[in-house]
């Protein structure tokens, strides 16, 4: 049915500052044949970028290994400042199944890589979300607890040898977490108001860490300059919690403070699929199959 | 951007019961290179089929005049009797413009097919939709008007000769109607209640012919089986008047008379951007771009 499996990996970079250091590393991706380079963007203030591709598995593996042979000899996280949390060079390697491939190829790729980047470039490396087989080692946020400063005094604490590779940090590049998720949704909900408490009560309704939906990260933030406020969030699995319900949750915990939603936004790239079910929601559509939207027939026939 | 233009066309032959007929049509388009067949279904109460392909102007050019040799050979319409009102053998043959192709050019495919069929097979053609030089022949039920068994007369009438050939019908194959259109979805919506003059009155209050909507034909029917009724439509420009501003004026009339929606339902295939735009609407996403969409973005990358 699938001319090609596709795999998505977006690569979290600790540089976002040295355009020439940033431009290598996208240039480095850009030369395996067989993988798109969708997208990269970089933050100065949180000196980070942010690399998108796709392609097959075989072709994904040469890419990010590519990527971390420009990204460790350049970066040196001993002199590395910026506002966002990191552990390593390469920060974070998520894998992420989009067409004809299923979790449990993109749980595989992320071992097989794990290990190849361990051995080649002698750095830690952790295991993560679906490719974890570790429950305390799943969640990003309690891997890189610590960041980068703490890292040596943490491996040598119980339970925290990394999952390949060597004992102790990198001197340079630290370590790096890669693993396998669902494709994520950055989406973010702007409301009639400039009241803060407001949109941090909604997202501290509506996030799973403090009682709310499973699979949705959220926060409250001041547009300052447009002087209203946002809901910040991520979903993490659109098909288990989709986007329909988090915008009806965060509609009616609004209404209960007089607020309205101004509008929603969605930052970067979705799947059609978590587009669709909304439509599918609202409309009230029965008994629809993918099948019934003319492109993918057109690509299925 | 895009590797190759793709048209949609949907001819309505004149033959739903006699399935050697039916499958040798089908299998001539099938024989055509760059052509798909994406669907075909027959209808024997209405003694009709419906043929969906999809191709590139050429290859699409080819596969109809093959399924008038088939159609035209095969079908006598002195003989063919169908609750479906029908003027030839091949009825009606809409050519939609799907992707990397605009509405001009599928007016100009649309018009080389007709002067082709009309001299091949000495057939007359009129002209419909966007393909019609003539306003008062731009809607297909007032070119049908009469069938079949009033076309002589007609064609004989003031302001009835055709666009293409001759000024009399075929004596088998009666005339055809030939043009180009934007993607037309069938959506049906069921409510809550068994009273079918309330889906009347909603059909008549949301369709063009009536005061509704500029792109919307509708009527009410008894579901009999189910004991609800349905608001039947045809959407005839998803970008003028969309699905989701249909959905809602069905709902907001169907409360004046204390009745709810139950379903909707999509029969056969909708284009992906008809469902993008229910996501955006009911989401209220600002600043949406189509290359937002993971596979918009995978497939011209």
């Amino acid at each position: 049915m699938h001319p090609m499996a596709i795999i998505e990996c977006i690569p979290n970079v600790s540089e976002g500052r040295r355009g020439d250091v940033i431009e290598a590393i996208a240039a480095a991706i850009r030369a395996v044949p067989g993988v798109r380079l969708l997208d990269h963007s970089a933050d100065a203030s949180h000196n980070r970028s942010v690399f998108t591709m796709a392609g097959d598995a075989a072709a994904i593996k040469a890419a990010v290994l590519a990527m971390y042979e420009r990204a460790v000899a350049a970066i040196d996280l001993r002199t590395h400042t910026g506002e966002h949390p990191r552990l390593g060079a390469v920060d974070v390697v998520p894998f992420v199944p989009i067409e004809g491939v299923t979790m449990e190829a993109c749980v595989a790729l992320a071992r097989d890589v794990a290990q190849e980047v361990a051995a080649r470039f002698s750095l830690p490396v952790y295991l993560y979300e679906e490719a974890s087989a570790n429950p305390a080692r799943k969640n990003l946020e309690d891997i890189r607890r610590g960041e980068f400063e703490g890292l040596a005094a943490k491996m040598a604490s119980d339970g925290w040898a990394p999952d390949f590779g060597p004992a102790a940090p990198h001197p340079s590049a630290g370590a790096s977490v890669i693993g396998a998720r669902m494709a994520l949704i950055a989406y973010n909900i702007n409301l009639n108001t400039d009241r803060l408490d407001v949109a941090k009560k909604i997202a501290a309704a509506i996030r799973h860490s403090s009682g709310g939906f499973r699979y949705v990260k959220a926060a409250g933030f001041t547009l300052g300059d447009r002087g209203i406020v946002q809901v910040s969030m991520n979903l993490t699995n659109y098909e288990r919690t989709p986007i329909f319900r988090v915008f009806e949750a965060v509609k009616r915990e609004a209404e209960r403070y007089g607020v309205s939603i101004l509008e929603s936004e969605i930052v970067g790239l979705v799947p059609s699929a978590a587009l669709n079910s909304a439509a599918e929601y609202y409309l009230q559509i029965a008994g629809f199959k993918p099948d019934q939207i003319l492109e993918n027939k057109l690509r299925n026939a």
